[in-house]
């Protein structure tokens, strides 16, 4: 048997057809099982969901503590004591807070067509009036923040994201010279999809770098700022008052929610940033909203009671997820360490493992996947338009299976990638010549 | 004592300093009550929030009829069982019906964003690319249609409503050759204000008429479809339907909510068009959107049960708001009947009286009913930018205090209406020289 620990690459060409061979006879063995499990997407399980069952029947009462008929209109910027909750997280004051409907991707969104068609807070003109706005785009990054850009039109440049946050020379290149970089995507906390926690250098370099655009944005996605997998806590910058303090205190505007803390579809969203920005925000809110639902304000108040109840409610979601991630190391360790054909991230938070395979692999490994009945996000999905110049890069998503299932799941991955990687690199010795885009069918051929 | 059944224009010079003088010190025994009431807004009453307190505490479970987690992500389009209540009450098919969040308003207004930044599915190109994009307003209309259009920048022009619907032939003329005119307001049942019913011939017209924009819309925003004040229940017109039937198939997008059904804040927002207007709804409402509350969605299915459900439960409504309206008709019967200063609606539904009084006096009649310590909607609220050209029209909420305060403040009302009537007629005839701006300080002058 191939030696595992034997980097692919510095195996013979027998020991490789050999190599080759098992991984076929592993794959057959992979697709008979008939198997139908799903890491595509980050959403909790029903037993991470089954935390907050204590929401169905909430509220208690139909008024707040401070006598507001939470049934009734009104009240755009949220609920009072849910606004002062988020504040305590995310380090602010209740007036620089918004509590708004279910998805903070709403509020992303809202956000930028306020920019587009109003101009924001230090905006010389609307956006749809400049003759071209680009943001920056650290990649790997959020599939959704990309696809949402690319429906406006809005251009992506993008720049490598490691362990420490996006690489700031090239961040700092971008916007000191050209206005029409109007903006940067951050997910300071446990990114998505690679785990890496923004530091306080990088994040107050963010705050603090001359940008030619003066209403240059930052979009502070801090979608898994409360998310630990393990004891410990990442404590995301407080990139309000770092950029208050560097003298552009409306370049953050800062996004939370609780989707990933009670319910996925249920929860409620937050908005952070100056007050002028809150002001702005609400105004262009004011003329489309009769105010969020009240109701589920409340009812997420009387569930956590305060901040603490929800640093607390994160515990029991880690305690369930936590063994998930470890099954992903455990499955890509046991089946392709040493191999030289893989890198994966072991993030201390979030919902994410990145997963690097060979170079012009991933699209491979996730059709083979596919073809197992193992669903996969799509490879490249972490790049703007899906497009991975390396094809390399797979986001995988092991919150909502069960524990048992997602060992399954990443067993046969793990052999997809080996798979992939054997073809490959057969393929690459075949020849110089050999197109990559048909090397699959034809190192199949050689294989055989 | 005067004769209140003789029009106050045909009392002799005498007479009506006399009327003025009584009117002055009812007005005066009015301020000396000190009241604080507040007929501003079309919100419901506590009593009627009160119908619907199960809400907070369903659903009993967190699984739909069809097996979906209504906790989790996903379902862009609604839950299926509260699309079909919906697509039962407005005679269409589930397929054609959105339910979105808490606020059919949010619902317009990321309709009028896709058509800004998009276009919609007939246009040329996004509205933004226009030279200049504008709407027919039917006045009296919802003070919130009109914000909503001028903070995107599109004019308005009006064109009166009538009580079977808005003038046709105004409108036709309108849209015939001026491309530039994209889209009508059209509250269709129980208009706010005026309570005016379109009927099934100015529906058919509407949805038939010719226009030079491909891409004209109706925004049909049946907030009060199925809010009743008698047991006569209007039945607005089947715009979808005729629409198709006249080729026009994606002219009209229908709004309704559960605002004024359930709760005011917590509501369900429901949108229902032609598939194609649906299709291009959707594909825009993916890029900001993780799904619309599907608990609260399951909620409400639970709650009503089904559309059936839905009628029975306006019916409690009815019963606590009618005499609300019973008590406004009394108190301006009473107090203003025969004087020839004033005429007001008796709506059959919805939540509003339009008090139209005598020309060039709902702006005083507002400041002294606001000094008397009741609160009305500004005038002029019911028309574009807040002009009413003859400052006539006051839009009255009566639904949101309970009866007695109605009584009280509708009696408070009628003064401030006689007595800002009494001043003008007074004003206009000591010259006509006098200046209506500063009339109301001499003509206070004159009758001391």
């Amino acid at each position: 048997m191939t030696d595992p620990r034997t980097p692919l690459a510095s195996l013979s060409d027998d020991e490789l057809a050999g190599f080759l061979a098992e991984q076929q006879e592993a794959y057959a063995a992979l697709r008979a099982r008939g198997l139908k499990l799903d890491l595509t997407r980050g959403k909790p399980a029903p037993a991470q969901l089954d935390l907050s069952n204590d929401l169905l029947h909430l509220p208690s009462t139909a008024t707040d503590r401070d006598g507001v008929d939470v049934r009734n209109y009104g009240g755009l910027e949220g609920l009072a004591q849910l606004r002062e909750i988020f504040a305590e997280l995310l380090w602010t004051s209740p007036d620089q807070v918004i509590c708004g409907g279910n998805s903070s991707l709403t509020m992303m969104y809202s956000t930028i067509v306020d920019f587009l068609l109003f101009g924001g807070v230090d905006s010389p003109r609307p956006w749809s009036q400049e003759e071209k706005v680009r943001f920056i785009c650290p990649v790997p990054g959020y599939d959704r923040h990309f696809s949402m850009l690319a429906s406006f039109g809005i251009e992506m440049v993008t720049v490598d994201m490691h362990q420490d946050g996006p690489d700031m020379p090239a961040v700092e290149a971008l916007v000191k010279d050209d206005p029409s970089i109007k903006g940067i995507w951050i997910v300071p906390t446990y990114a998505n999809p690679s785990g890496a926690v923004v530091s306080q250098e990088v994040a107050a370099r963010l705050a603090a770098m001359p940008t030619a655009a003066p209403d240059f944005t930052i979009f502070w996605d801090n979608a898994y700022a409360f998310h630990h997998l393990t004891e410990v806590e990442a404590k995301s910058a407080d990139i309000l008052t770092l950029a208050a303090a560097s003298g552009h205190p409306n370049r953050p505007i800062m996004f939370a929610s609780t989707s990933k803390i009670t319910f996925a579809g249920a929860g409620v969203a937050v908005l952070a940033a100056s007050k002028p920005v809150i002001a702005w925000y609400l105004k262009h809110l004011s003329m489309g909203s009769i105010g969020p639902d009240k109701v589920n304000h409340l009812r997420h108040v009387e569930f956590f009671g305060d901040a603490e109840g929800v640093r607390a409610h994160m515990r029991k979601h880690r305690e369930i997820i936590a063994p998930k991630f470890a099954a992903v190391d455990e499955a890509l360790t046991s089946g392709l360490a040493g191999l030289g054909v893989a890198e994966w991230t072991r993030p201390t938070g979030g919902y994410f493992v990145n997963l690097d395979v060979l170079d012009g692999t991933a699209s491979r490994v996730v059709a083979l996947a596919k073809e197992a009945g193992i669903a996969l996000t799509p490879a490249g999905s972490s790049f703007p338009l899906g497009h991975d110049p390396r094809d390399r890069n797979i986001r995988l998503a092991p919150t909502f299976p069960v524990l048992d299932e997602v060992r399954t799941a990443m067993a046969g991955v793990a052999t997809c990638v080996a798979l992939a990687a054997a073809e490959k690199i057969t393929a690459d010795r075949s020849g110089p010549t050999e197109d990559d885009a048909t090397g699959v069918q034809q190192t199949e051929g050689v294989a055989r």
